[in-house]
């Protein structure tokens, strides 16, 4: 018996876990500073409820990590409290890579994945655990003969997905978003070493995968989203041009400068990791507003209109953009600004976004029929979904003069 | 200002009506018989919270379009109150003609569409009432002007549809049934007399046919469900060949007794249409309690399995089954129950069931797109569903044995 | 590993049982009447969502039975297998026992109480299950040395009331009587061989009292449900007054008729329980609908305003009616319906109802204090209820003429 | 008809505001600042989905108000569209006057109080909008004629608290503090030129009073709700001391120091407003990060153990604590962290909290019986409170040592 804290959660009620080592991961430094790393990054601009956290996400995948382990159980899969526990591991630290606005700033920071960031993260705190976490780190890199545990971990259906798909639609108020993720639990089974979905789960498979297209559309891929984070990154890309020269950057304390001018940054060196440890969303926000008074044109255009929510207006096509539209779009952004070229291209934001990735991999959910036969979703089920417009080009530019 | 109370949906939290004329047809018999008439027939035998009936339905779909109306008032759409009045009569009373079992029973105990049957109980009411559901009727039929008001009532995009998605999903608890009614209703406008769905709604509309086509497989066309209702199908006709003979029959009183035997039963005849009006569920399941102890097997044998839930196994296929198969299965019931030919004959159901006709005519729902053009959602859509297998073949035979 | 059904309950999402026999006493004729068995009564008539069932109830019970099993044995208190079968079996059973309308006729249709014939019918699946029932048995009938196990099926705090209380809450709509089931479970805990609740439960016990007294008055005594089930009542004891006359009752079933007329009911007599065991709300139903043409005015009457609620009119005190009251309303009466004194009597309903049962016993909840002291709630409470107007004395007398 | 945008909000779902203006005040500056001041101060290290903020919050109060119009036009109180609109204005805009965490640093930062802060910012506003707001001022400092208007806005059943308390209850997952507003808004009225409550309404008003005490006790209360913010207080209090000497905090942007070094702060001087409204959350979580390698001891510690979440110790008692308590707490604290005296009472936190206030006003809400008369509440309800332990006194104490 373990007499450690329940936590709220709005989305599934009580969270309580049965493993001592999670708590000791929560209460750590490490895993707090995801308390300051929203999950989605802008999103707030078009739905203000989705203020989430990385932290908070994390807790709820190992809420249905214990509720597909129970599932499992049930069903007949032996799995061993070593096992359960180093599972439950290794989802609880799936994203403790992640920096600041999560996927927004991914690579802009820093050049590096998040994932990656997670497994040196994990390494950092085996250590400082005298190899507590080896089990759930060999899981999470898939390097344990039981292969489903890190399917659960990391796959078309890992508790991580049915975790953000349930809350972000919750704290969007994306209802159309829900994906029964009950439901589906109870549907999982493993053969072969591998989680399968069991044939009467199938439409929730199926409502499941357009659930997952109506965040895409909806909410991920929103275009004032898109606008509102490429903004971000600009600004970024933008600081880090002028970090030497620019007067109000004066200030930013030394933690902060060392992750912006990041040249050097290695991933392998332990006192770079800890340095990326420090930062959040809150120092980006601070950025921002030591910007709003900057001498320079740009970052003070950028960070006011960030800060006031005036954002860039965004056109969206299914080709791209030719050179015609860009200048156009520039001329047209000169004048209203009054600026001169330079100044105008940098801030035109073009580029693409894609959900190709989430659709081309749908084959790898296996459906066991009842029969024993396993099937892929895609060849079993009667959904189609085209592919043909899912990738979305876009261009972003100014539409406010601030007096 | 009307006195007239609210009614408590669990649904959509309270029901209030602006018209004192929707509290007067809701007082009425006619429309009181509805809470005797369950919405989803033995569907409760699978899903025990399914228990709803067409009373709060109708009172449900009322609700959602006194919402609509709104919405298009907003968007300029301009709706007289004498035309929202009748829309909701139309509305309150579509489903008033339907029968003991809804669904499950229709034209199996008097041979009648449960529309045009709702059209003789409006024209009932409206000559009670002096007149006032003309409107209304009109709008019903199809017949006023303003045909975007008739959509509103029965099309791909109905009150109607979107309240029984989203009370079925709630009251079986199949939340991925949930359709997102609210959003829809957000998106709908009025365009050349016809009700369109504005182009961000797209995803809104994609959900609710998948969780349409959820509710169908999951609910609707559920197995269990169709065993269940098939054998109440035969019941009837069993109690139908033998109403003169069967001596537990006996005591049925004559209202019930005249619709039984409803050789003649006419839909013009106001004395028919009031005697028709007298049945519901109660009858039927009395009818069910009269006969477990009938001195005819087969009678006996169908209502101590449906009162006691003991129900025939089904077998399903895409493709007929063949008289080899259905041979088979007769040796197997004769030789289970120890009957002859005849009367395992009379225990075996075959028959299919078909979620054609609601996938055939997606394509009327129509998209507004931001241009202005108006185009189909199946031509819009990226979403594709094979409609290959939605024909279901089935075959029931008993599996227990009472002593 | 058992490989039944899971339920699906709107209320809680889905219902799994880990001991087979609790799904053999759900397939027993005993257990599938209960579907049968309006959890609520009347109160339909006021809150058209309240169809639920005393089957769906018991379901429920039992999975929050599961919780907190599972709660007290995280805590360390010790329920072996065997206890926490027992223990499910008891809550699974313990409102068998009720006939039709459940409150609402107990006492009138036959002369027992409902946990009485629980007792009884638990007896009969023993002895057909060859004493798998003898442990849960005993649990109930609080026979069992460690008295807690009764106290989670029956006490101020047990999985019954924690049931009914959420599910009469969402079926009616009545949102404020949600209760916080889940944290209440969490707070549960064993001292001295008694349930306790943890002192920083205290809140949600106080919310809990607050809910059930708001689903008293708002729900359990709304003076419109009791008009509707004190006619219902009536209706009963008119039906037993004129059974051997009244030609409309010349049908009614055998099994039906020995109810009704139920003068040497014994309840220790197995014949005579299953008897009791066949009716169920279809047969009263059937009942009124007989009645609506009969040719006695008192019986018809009753009959024609159920069925079509048209409800007396009810006025209610906190101190009974004098006899000038209850004379005023007969004339009022005899002259509305034009009837002579004593058909006028027989349509007029006078009594009390009152909460004091529920509020008397508030000290009985114990509450464990940090320091190991354990404390009746009312005394640590700062909360505190005025119980001088909890009894209601009502009046209900006619209001419509039909003609 | 109004093109402009819907709010999704988790807990109201759609948010449509008929009053173009709202949009115009939402679109500002001022009030898009309220996106960085959350709701709840630092709720959110005890109930991690407490992120909501200020904005989210004064979107769904003017939801409510909506609504509370709606119903009263429906009860035959004339609103003119004038008044509607600067009723939701000044909702809209009553907490505008917040800064950074809420409460939680209310007088601290600034001495000044949130609402005569509200007011300064509503007049700039009204200034730049050339009177528009003039009659919402006048509403919301209670010099309208039409008194119930400004009731709607602040009194003991206001749109605030009706917002604050469903959504508070919503993201810390609190379910027991739902108050069920939407009944409670069809059951006001006005008489009198009062706000009043319907009779029946009672139960709904004495569940919100239970709702509200709950989330007192629970989360505004919660110990270590208060342990975390009263350490970000002193920590404020001693960034206050120090801002001359402290070398970290040299990099403190200008506008961030003139309101940390606040002694010339004049609520009157426009300049003084303007630099208040550019500081928030953001600013003090800045701070706090710089200070984690703060020279300054107590800074150091308060500064690492708020951004790990190493939270005090916290003792409460209903009555004072005595100087013996408070030296034995000293002595613990200087052992522990190996500190002087000075540096032990720099880290002690005493005080006291209190809901008296709440509670104490009971009173104002008015009953209207159904005889006409108007009645208080306290003097109508059965329900009592004892408010002798309202006052809980606190001490709060480090326990981790950081290596």
């Amino acid at each position: 018996m373990t007499k450690r804290k329940i936590f709220n959660d709005p989305v599934y009620g009580f969270l309580y876990f049965p493993y001592e080592i999670l708590y000791e991961l929560i209460d750590h430094p490490y895993f707090q500073r995801l308390r300051r790393i929203s999950q989605l990054g802008l999103t707030q601009y078009v739905y203000p409820g989705a203020l989430h956290t990385r932290f908070h996400h994390a807790l709820g995948a190992v809420h249905l990590m214990l509720k597909s382990i129970d599932t499992l159980r049930i069903k007949g899969i032996e799995i061993s409290e070593e096992e359960a526990e180093a599972v439950c591991i290794a989802i609880l630290l799936h994203d403790i890579g992640h920096g600041p606005f999560s996927h927004a700033l991914e690579h802009k920071l820093i050049n590096a994945h998040h994932e990656d960031l997670s497994i040196h993260f994990m390494e950092a705190l085996n250590h400082e655990m005298d190899g507590k976490l080896s089990l759930g780190i060999e899981i999470f890199k898939d390097k344990y003969p039981r292969r489903f545990l890190h399917q659960l971990v990391s796959s078309q259906l890992d508790m991580d997905r049915l975790d953000y798909l349930t809350r972000d639609s919750f704290y969007t108020g994306v209802a159309e978003g829900v994906i029964g993720y009950d439901r589906i639990i109870k549907m999982l089974n493993v053969i072969n070493d591998q989680i399968v979905v069991e044939e009467k789960g199938i439409y929730s498979i199926e409502k499941f995968l357009m659930s997952r297209r109506i965040m895409y559309w909806q909410v991920y891929l929103h275009k004032t989203v898109i606008s509102a984070e490429q903004m971000l990154i600009r600004f970024i890309e933008q600081i880090k041009l002028r970090i030497g020269d620019e007067p109000c950057l004066k200030s930013i304390p030394p933690y902060l400068l060392q992750i912006i001018d990041s040249e050097d940054f290695t991933i392998n060196n332990p006192e770079h990791l800890k340095r990326f440890s420090r930062i959040d969303d809150f120092d980006i926000f601070f950025l921002l507003k030591s910007c709003v008074e900057s001498t320079d044109f740009v970052l003070q255009y950028l960070s006011k209109s960030l800060i006031n929510r005036k954002l860039f207006h965004i056109i969206t096509s299914t080709s791209p953009f030719n050179s015609d539209d860009v200048n156009s779009i520039r001329h047209k952004t000169e004048s209203l600004l009054n600026v001169d070229k330079l100044r105008a291209e940098a801030l035109i934001l073009d580029g693409s976004e894609s959900n190709l990735d989430y659709n081309s991999s749908h084959n790898e959910i296996k459906i066991l029929k009842k029969n024993g036969d396993i099937v892929s979703f895609l060849k079993y089920s009667d959904l189609k979904v085209n592919t043909d417009r899912d990738i979305l080009y876009y261009l972003c530019y100014p539409k406010y003069i601030f007096v």
